[in-house]
């Protein structure tokens, strides 16, 4: 079936949240999906293979011969585009830190049942790739074309509904300039598991949106009722939709964990004395415009570097004199849209978006 | 310290086994530490992005500039040799089978609390570098060094141990001459998470072995008692050693899941009909000689590839002709030691070589 059973009132999480322990489903994909190392916040570049991945279903092969992205539905002129062709195109590269919406879930009380991400749900990479809206152009989008569905070809079950992996995005949200076909990542050809050989990216918005092992993108008279457009990835209070529908990410500082970790705990020991705390800050909704550094319940401002891109963390660094004895850290970063971390959790049913301000316990010997 | 306080009686892994649920911090390291999708299975090589990771500590950053490799102790002459030093060397490229040997551990009932991995623990590479055994005679060892000790330069607590991350072979076994020093991973410099910039590489044995970001080997006269040697790592019954070190990689065989996943259980949906299963087999202690792959309880032989390498993994397939209903796929090697692996747990203290054959639930439709 191509369109979800939403009328069957099918939540977009397997089952309520719960207050309960991990389940053995939520194991199997924290195996499957990959966080970055809160220490791979020290470089400006995530390798590919510390970056975040979250895959819905399986990793598709997709062979170069056979594959092409199509382009059609409401437009005046279908394009069937090899990897040559897009590569011949204009390119650009640029830096973008990409997100996972629910990054930070497993944190959320009670628990929404999905990937039981902690903290590293993130990552920034240099992406090499063609901008979009020429091809819309050239294409011609019908005056009635409403959306433009983006499908991959990855495919399974979500909700009990069987579908390819695909998102839309309104004609005004594609034609943003800073929206990519991409082909490459940090100088590499794209690799198998960030959508090989063709990715849409979409900076400034959490990684759903961003559709990997790209295929077709169909211009639509209507509203795409997709499962992940429809049902999935939305602010909802209870089961019930519709709720508001899931885009940018929410301002969000982390923290380099200092000193040296326990391997089961991963709590942290430092020695007494001058540390140098750092970490970075993004937001899809505004530049970020301050990080404050938490020690034991005072809030003190941090430096800031500039920015890594237009749609890319920055530095953020502070000095604090560690004094032996357990410490709580925090930071929390406030962008130029006036939204704030919060220090307490911002509950929803699908556990998205919980920016919850960082803490990391620490011992001072 | 520099020696772990066996005496103290500290348990390799953090505390008893368990039958109840996950705990955060076994949520905290199934997301730190990466497995390999098993889609991944169907090629026989590993992307480093999609290759496993086991790393007790943090990742540490080192300075091409400054770092060197420290070949000293109970030697003739002491070595200190760059990277370019090393790549000057005689070089050898070679497929290899790693795999962690806690592979399999959240399957054991009851649950050895520790990195808490299903069945992605393995990957294979390419790695290239310059065998090791060339270098020790150069260095001359001294005739009452017994052991080489190889130091990384990660560093952590471990069961109330603070140490760097080492480990020692025997001078035979380090003489082996498919023992090597390597600097670069499927044509790629060694990434960051894979020791960069050297890594040891010991093939044949559980990735223990193969301490990443190697600073120094020493050779030493009596046996090492670091606490990755001397305390984690032991078949065991119970929390009391000394019970016998891991070395080789056991038999195992693994799938790649047949269908389509369903997004949280990942329970797998497969037309009815021919269905090709094939995924892959490796062995540390002798070649693999047979796969056999079990249809709801009876054992049915494949067909076997030629394997990668001489350390690496080979593949396997079988047609299986599906029929509606839910059914329970196995798959089973031998290896030429005669081991096969077994249909039911065979459990230890520490959750170490659990070869269990994997099971695979589908549903025909």
């Amino acid at each position: 079936m191509s369109t979800p059973h939403i009328e069957r009132g099918l939540a977009a999480t397997p089952g309520q949240p719960t207050q309960g322990p991990l389940t053995h489903e939520e194991l199997q994909l924290a195996g499957r999906n990959h966080s970055m190392p809160l220490e791979a916040l020290h470089d400006d570049l995530t390798p590919a293979g510390l970056h975040y991945l979250l895959i819905h279903f399986d990793i598709p092969h997709v062979s170069l011969e056979t594959w092409r992205l199509r382009l059609g539905g409401a437009v005046a002129d279908s394009l069937e585009l090899s990897l040559d062709d897009l590569k011949a195109r204009p390119a650009v590269t640029m830096p973008v830190t990409l997100e996972c919406a629910g990054n930070g879930r497993s944190l959320l009380q009670p628990r929404p049942l999905s990937q039981p991400w902690v903290l590293g749900a993130v990552g920034t990479a240099e992406w090499t790739g063609t901008p979009l809206a020429p091809l819309l152009e050239e294409a011609g989008l019908a005056s009635d074309a409403v959306e433009l569905v983006f499908t991959g070809a990855d495919s399974g079950i979500q909700g009990g509904v069987e579908e390819p992996y695909a998102r839309s995005l309104t004609i005004e949200e594609a034609m943003h300039p800073e929206v990519m076909l991409v082909y490459a990542m940090n100088g590499q050809p794209l690799p198998l598991q960030h959508g090989f050989p063709l990715r849409l990216l979409v900076p400034g918005w959490y990684g759903m949106a961003s559709v990997k092992w790209l295929t077709s993108i169909e211009a639509v008279t209507t509203r795409f009722m997709g499962y992940q457009q429809a049902v999935a990835y939305h602010y909802l209070q209870g089961p019930d939709g519709p709720g508001l529908p899931v885009t940018h990410i929410r301002v969000r500082s982390l923290m380099v964990p200092p000193g040296i970790p326990d391997f089961f705990t991963r709590r942290r020991v430092v020695d007494a004395g001058p540390v140098m705390l750092h970490g970075r800050a993004w937001s899809g909704h505004g530049d970020v415009e301050r990080v404050e550094v938490g020690i034991d319940g005072t809030w003190m401002p941090a430096h800031l570097d500039p920015p890594v891109g237009d749609f890319a963390w920055r530095s953020w660094s502070m000095v604090w004199v560690a004094n032996k004895g357990d410490h709580v850290l925090r930071c929390r970063a406030m962008d130029s849209s006036g939204a704030l971390q919060p220090t307490e959790q911002v509950w929803n049913y699908q556990g998205i978006g919980n920016n919850m301000a960082q803490r990391v316990e620490v011992t001072v010997r």
